[in-house]
């Protein structure tokens, strides 16, 4: 059983409309909607690939009452989330159909009172003993210490259960000094944690801040990885287009399944970037393909550096 | 008890951002949701000046919930909305903080079913025996035939109970026709069913069109009224700025009120004028401010033309 903590839980919704116009008004073509935050979305791609998981962190409101609702219809997901009294957020992403692009607009989430952080810091405890992995996965809620991750780490460490950090900022400065087992930045992330744009360099420099590993998820220059066993450049087949929502997360997936199957960090690397490659060449955003999955696994390249 | 109709219910969602700019990802500063869908709105401010009301028309999936979750809190008003399959839509205002515009996203609405919409003619035919008028509000559902406020104005007529109609296109054209008491037509609606840009002309050939009163509301420039007891211009004391969304709506519940306590129409229509303005004048769209009410329905003026 493998834990992802989603704080920030959201219900992630899609928009699609001719062209969006700023002070005009607009006739949605299409409505999808699904469970977002990171932490549910690498639940999925957990649960996708036949693991169990079990997802915790906030739930609160009719917004949080639809994502649990759907979240019970992922076979091999169970539901752990802490009732908060603020509703959770929506994430709304207008995707304009002449362009493709789109725009997003995120609700800031709920306010958690310290009462509630502190029900949640007791159902963690709770769960972490009885899973293999940790991840912990997003931003923040208002009225959570910034310090949380840091404690949520140590609270896994003191387990003996492995923990992989992901999230940015100020979160990510804290959780990373509490010595986590892997963290995976993308480039902006690891830029704004070292001050530094040198991939290489700010990986080096994350490392020494504390994480036992860190991978970098340079978008389509692939993923950097320095660990204990050594450093390597992973990079897919041929480079993928399509949508990077999600990919980042796919990777995650891909690197906590190698932790549990005791991979080397090469094979490691390679599923998280063939099942990253497989998300953003899936139509819909966090989604992957079976197949091509498995056909990208065969052509990732991972080199030492 | 006044019965408002409103087939296209909608969850009303509005959202503060800083400044809206497409292909960019923002924070939503400010959530703010009600119940909306035009009958809904005419309910609500029948029921703050006092009224018994039921509303019908359809609720639907998750949002049809928080829908009458909320409807449930407003004193004075009876739920009796028919359930759909397909969701109830929302429709989002996102607010400009530097210029005050708004962007409106409007999903499409749940698909009804004919089983649905046999159903929804049901209720309608036992709630309106009980009622003293009926309003019907608002734009039609994919699924629900172009000719329905036709046929539900046809309902209330043989039921011998006043009914009104406020909405557009072919709807209207189709409504107007089955002889309803009252039609509310903006100028833009106004200008669609009759092809005339000039109120005065375009009104008369709305009554002959077999409307026995029509009142246009024409923003800035009020209310003009053709009705079986003569015509008159309306309007407020001063000119208001404010938002103008609701304005509408407030106008119709002001002549329901006024049909019901048999006012001569003058003052009806001073009532109506007065609720509009008042609504304008609102910091919260379509709310409006009871004092407000009252000092303009002492200054509104009426003028036979």
């Amino acid at each position: 059983m493998i834990l992802t903590v989603t704080l920030n839980t959201a219900l992630d919704i899609t928009y699609r409309v001719r062209s969006l116009r700023p002070h005009t008004s607009h006739r949605v073509t299409e409505v999808t909607e699904r469970p977002g935050g990171k932490g549910l979305n690498v639940a999925r791609v957990l649960a996708a690939l036949g693991h169990e998981v079990t997802v915790t962190g906030f739930s609160g409101g009719a917004t949080g009452r639809i994502v649990q609702d759907q979240l019970t219809a992922v076979p091999g997901l169970v539901d752990a989330l802490v009732p908060a009294t603020g509703p959770t957020r929506r994430t709304i992403a207008v995707v304009d159909e002449l362009t493709g692009d789109t725009t997003q607009l995120n609700e800031p989430g709920p306010t958690v009172t310290s009462a509630e952080w502190s029900a949640f810091q007791e159902a963690y405890e709770d769960l972490v003993p009885a899973v293999s992995a940790v991840a912990l996965c997003g931003s923040l809620p208002p009225g959570v210490p910034v310090g949380a991750y840091a404690g949520l780490v140590r609270t896994a460490k003191a387990a003996g259960v492995p923990v992989l950090l992901d999230t940015s900022g100020e979160a990510l400065r804290r959780g990373v000094a509490a010595r986590p087992d892997i963290v995976k930045p993308n480039a902006d992330e690891l830029a704004e944690l070292t001050g530094s744009h040198e991939p290489l360099r700010a990986t080096q420099d994350a490392r020494r801040r504390g994480a036992r590993a860190v991978v970098a998820s340079l978008g389509a220059r692939g993923l950097l990885a320095l660990t204990p066993e050594g450093r390597w450049h992973a990079l897919p087949p041929t480079p993928v287009h399509g949508n990077p929502t999600g990919a980042g997360d796919a990777a995650v997936a891909g690197l906590l399944t190698g932790l549990l199957d005791q991979l080397p960090w090469p094979d490691r690397l390679t599923r998280a970037v063939a099942l990253s490659a497989a998300a953003v060449l899936s139509p819909t955003a966090g989604d992957f393909d079976h197949t091509t999955y498995e056909k990208l696994l065969a052509g990732v390249s991972v080199t030492a550096t």
